[in-house]
């Protein structure tokens, strides 16, 4: 959605801008008020560190200072997949998960989220998207540090996404809508839209305060768009966020909806998410949403009445894609990417073999029930149900590695799969 | 391994070489013949295809030419897995292919043959890894083209590898090792080392000649290394390369083995493979091995005396890091992602939740029976079975887009999932 | 339990007991009053199908006066596993049911019920059990017919139990608990203890009737033992009978409780129960619960509170055995089919095969996780839902046979599977 | 069949015979040679063992004299259900069987055998059946027992057989084929004809000896019929039978073909059969084959051209009355049972849900792919695998039971499941 309020670039980039007068990207809330279709892009923590520049466990995104080239292209591949945001890559780049539990890094969290903004602007400028600064839940507020402590970490990254002029902020994956709603009332100060998205299901959040209810308290500390993301999979996601819908307007309240759900089938997990399946996060393969899944999604999405539709950990770029191509009549407009992929697989017109030809149709797809190739595995795990949230010793952050007492303990609690 | 022949880079590079005088990498065979293990990388087109880059239906690689940069990415993130061997991306690359069945492409295929060894090029002299020259099977031999016309058509790829001066020469892919045995009496002309890899399983090849006699043969028309790639999954094609490996022996003659197997599990594959299979090619999600699997895979295929050990279809750089970091020991060396990786979770140790913490020992991983989380597909599929090849009708090529009365034949034909 | 208050045979058989003052067995009030279990039998409509006497579609039980050894034998194979109660074979067995849709039988009603209610007292008197004349739900309420209509066809089951003079009564399998209170306020009427068991899960009745309102309305009107059969898995019985319980004690009620649920795994059913899955009546095989189940059932419906314990369709004899086995203990006696039956596997002892006779141990059975052998199914399916319930055309019943027009009508409406 | 060939009563029971000069069922072989299809009945010891009769673990058939009632009930739903023969409930009740491990029985092997005849010829005579009797593998071949011994123990329940009077005799579940030969050697003598069954697989005997080879060495014992029974599923039995068919006519041999499977999918097993499956034998309930896979199984063994086909382990009486109702077109007759059965389904046309008499219809119920119900459980099972087989010290029997020192060591063995 390119320059409807013929808004020109000097005033967004008022001093260094290489182009004048020229039309620019309307911003989100401009989109989303005019009934727009927004498509978040996918999540880069479990996305890179399949191609080998995040460590699963700590999950944190020095690569942007550390393998730009990696991070950039990842942007690029969301961007031609359809994506209308390019979030920062500064999941978990708040200096106390930098430093927790032994991660040493040879960057700052300055220098990380500098680089993350540079590299969405970069991208972000090659096509038709947004830049979105983004904080997410802080081990402080895991170990009762006070709102005071908490605030001012998210403050710290504020300050880089200010100086380096970032379209919207958003604050997710928060499992408490508490320290939530604290980051939304940091964030509002800066007078940038605000988006609040949290990592809860149907049940709620960690303390037991349902998704119409969070909805509605994100919204009075001034979220004006409000959502889902990560945790359970998209169905489950767009349920919770039809929940929030639904207590926002019980209120009498406003908002915009987005969802950014995980590209996992998770029918079996509790109110704790993908974190407590006993596959997570090595074994999550067999639950990949198909790009067929992913149309599903985007329809149940968008005739929920949600408008930012992203994703979150397990996308890939054609996942995006397919949401792109769901709603392309929606939205006017085909992803670039689609230049190679032909829409319900048509591409398979041009296979060799005749049988493989045959499935060139929409309703083989729409209809496929695809096997696992596993036999001896099940299809539903129990998931772990240790009951440990805010507030809990277990959940205590600490500077040190954890010992390997402290493991052995963890160990001998585990149940054996 | 490096310069253990103390080889030259002048040697290499004659005219052109940068650096004087320093030590390069040893040849394919050096490595196979002093017994070290050779990690190959994954599959180009299915990783892009996910990326964006390519196409599927007729999976050619135009990328290397149109979208260089996503195809250096790929190149970079293998060799920073541990690949040693950075294959050109020239699947499919013949022009016999690049024009089949309507395929509209802006390249020729000596541009993209060329573009193509420029970025394996430039990747593998930033590690330690070897640029291979790859052809494939054609559609002329499919339709019934003679031996001469086929020869001619890889010949027209040679001479771009070695205009390029690739370090050896792949010919995989092959269903018929007639076809196989032609790529190999073409490659061997030009006295660079020559492997050649079939896609067909312990059943044999598509006329149904045994593994063993398709490895005699391959081996006696000059092939150096014989193997397996694609179509099937790991062990099936560890399994398939050790029958090769009896025939060999047997035969009374000496080789090197590589297996390049699909990161799928097939167990309810017919001998076409994972292309019968009704998930093929957009619905095998479910069948994507993990890590673990793939340090299983690896330690069996090096059980079974193979050296040359990568991937095709459905590998994602972790899987060839897997690989990697399963033989270890024995090659001496850790792969540079495994800045990012823990050995057997061990990354789990840092990460905020105790009961994710507890997962960070090998014997969880080792043990886990990954669920599917879709309770309403089966584990297994029945394969498609036309038994259709090598000079059916059905398969003969044509130029001209497949038409809507031949679809419609063909969807008729097929059965309903 | 036997004669702990003493009664005597001639005031149970007044004019023709054959024998003179022995102790007969308590009556169904005063074992719940005194915390003894009873354990039910199971259901005899399946059992009975699978052995060739039931015909699945009418599921009438003209088998007691047809095939009388058969209903004779399967009662004293319960009676031998355990059972303390012979539920007399009527259920289906009103007019209006037997003679709907072109079931031509060559016994009347009254035949029936008589027959039926002769061979549970002679099975019932060779053990301790009691005799329970049951009625259930009726074509005619479905259809719509009158209070005084739907009373009067359970008048008429009743005028044979009390002429056979059963013990108590049970109105059970009713889906909806308004026709379920007319059935109470019938049989109240006798003065022999009531029990009443709606076929509902969790969701509750048909028209939306919570289970906690169910069983308040139930005991209002007079039952004494309020409960849950058929239509769901054991475990979501036992959890409706919570919610009866938990209602019954908020509304300041007091009952007894009951359970017999299906030996079936119905973790995909609907509000409608198993009717509604696609594998009923002939594909529920993959669902037959183990004896190891049925120990876990056991012990949640005694945990539960729950004190009359039995099954219902898919139950075998060695079902019901498996529930006395795992309460023997809180029971003080053993089935006498446990002759035939080490505990938790104990038997295997005895296998010639070693590593059978490892198996013969209650942590192996109990962790087992049975495996279907059906790698092409899944293990989950999507139920019928076609919202038809009480009042609808489509459940108007008619006495002649469908027609083959009405059968179209149907054929095209249903999905395929 | 009856009376073809005119035989009369008095010739058979000669001094006994209620009736004079009626026609009498035609012998085995008359029917065979006759091309008449001659269905089996269904397994006693599983069934039974539901029923509460069996011992799981030594499984002998102390029922038949000890509850005669429940055997010749049995007997009678598989002659209702369309069996043509009825076995003798004689299966391990050789004495050194019967006195194995601690297996204190009250009655003699001579008593059992005994009433197991009569109880057999009782039921037979009410219907088209004859009278087999039954003997199998015995302990003592395990124990490396001499040829003499052996056949010392077969003699010893001929000589009930013979006086007796069955009709003819079958020497089944054997694992290994120089014991049947032993068997069939013995059995001979008495001038009956003889049938032979080993329970192995396509893999063949537990020496190795192929289906071909062994059933080759049957014939040349003297074997008029020959087969497989129990240990794998229909499906399997049938390929491994259509193996012993192709040994016979390569080696210009005739014989008669019978097969008789378990009831339960067993994709999963190796040669030694379901034994080793780890849900052997409480935990089969998820495998036990629905009457459709009846229908299918009865039809691919009567176009392997196999005329004797029944059934044996988990076979219940509906499961036979599918055989006879697949054959029903090729007999000329519906079995008994079946008017409690519509075809395909029919019944379900008198159901009271609309939606269920829309499956009244074979397509439906065809292509059903019925669900497990188990999500947390997998589709195949990992066979144990111990490689113990005759000769082992492990196989060697013992009259006291196992102890406890023995248990434990065979747990420590097992894997845990």
């Amino acid at each position: 959605m390119y320059g409807v309020l013929s808004k020109v670039c000097s005033q967004v980039y008022p001093t260094e801008c290489p182009l004048k007068n020229v039309l620019i990207p309307a911003g989100i809330l401009e989109r989303l008020d005019a009934g727009e279709i927004v498509i978040g892009d996918g999540g880069f923590v479990f996305a890179l560190e399949k191609r080998g520049y995040v460590k699963a466990g700590p999950w944190t995104p020095e690569a942007a200072a550390e393998h730009p080239e990696a991070v950039r292209q990842l942007h690029r591949e969301f961007l031609r997949a359809g994506a209308n945001v390019m979030q920062t890559f500064t999941f978990y780049a708040s200096d106390d998960k930098l430093e927790n539990r032994g991660n040493k890094l040879t960057f700052t969290g300055a220098q990380i989220n500098e680089a993350a903004c540079d590299l969405a602007r970069e991208v972000a400028n090659e096509g038709d998207a947004l830049v979105a600064g983004g904080v997410s839940q802080t081990p402080s507020y895991l170990s009762c540090k006070s709102e005071t402590d908490v605030k001012a970490i998210f403050k710290k990254q504020l300050d880089v996404f200010i100086k380096k002029n970032v379209d919207f902020l958003i604050a997710e994956y928060f499992e408490h809508v508490e320290e939530a709603v604290w980051a939304v009332e940091v964030l509002k100060e800066t007078g940038k839209p605000v988006a609040a998205s949290l990592c809860i299901g149907p049940e709620g959040d960690m303390h037991g305060v349902s998704p119409g209810e969070c909805a509605v308290r994100l919204v009075k500390a001034g979220a004006q768009i409000v959502g889902i993301n990560c945790h359970f999979d998209p169905m489950t996601c767009v349920k919770a966020v039809k929940m929030m819908k639904e207590g926002v307007e019980k209120a009498g309240l406003k908002a915009h909806y987005m969802v950014q759900p995980l590209a996992y089938h998770t029918p079996d997990c509790s109110c704790q998410g993908f974190i407590d399946l006993p596959e997570f996060p090595f074994g999550l393969e067999p639950r990949i949403l198909t790009r067929w899944d992913m149309h599903h999604y985007a329809r149940e999405a968008y005739n929920a009445g949600i408008r930012f539709i992203g994703g979150c950990c397990g996308f890939e770029p054609y996942h995006i894609r397919a949401v792109a191509e769901e709603l392309a009549t929606e939205r006017g407009v085909l992803p670039a990417a689609s230049e190679k992929h032909g829409s319900w697989g048509a591409g398979l017109e041009m296979h060799t073999k005749p049988w493989v030809r045959a499935r060139a149709r929409r309703d083989y797809w729409e209809n496929l029930k695809p096997a696992s190739g596993r036999p001896q595995c099940p299809s539903m795990s129990a998931p772990d149900g240790w009951g440990v949230t805010k507030g809990h010793a277990d959940l205590m952050q600490q500077t040190e590695a954890t010992s390997q007492d402290q493991l052995k303990k963890l160990f001998d609690r585990s149940k054996t799969h």
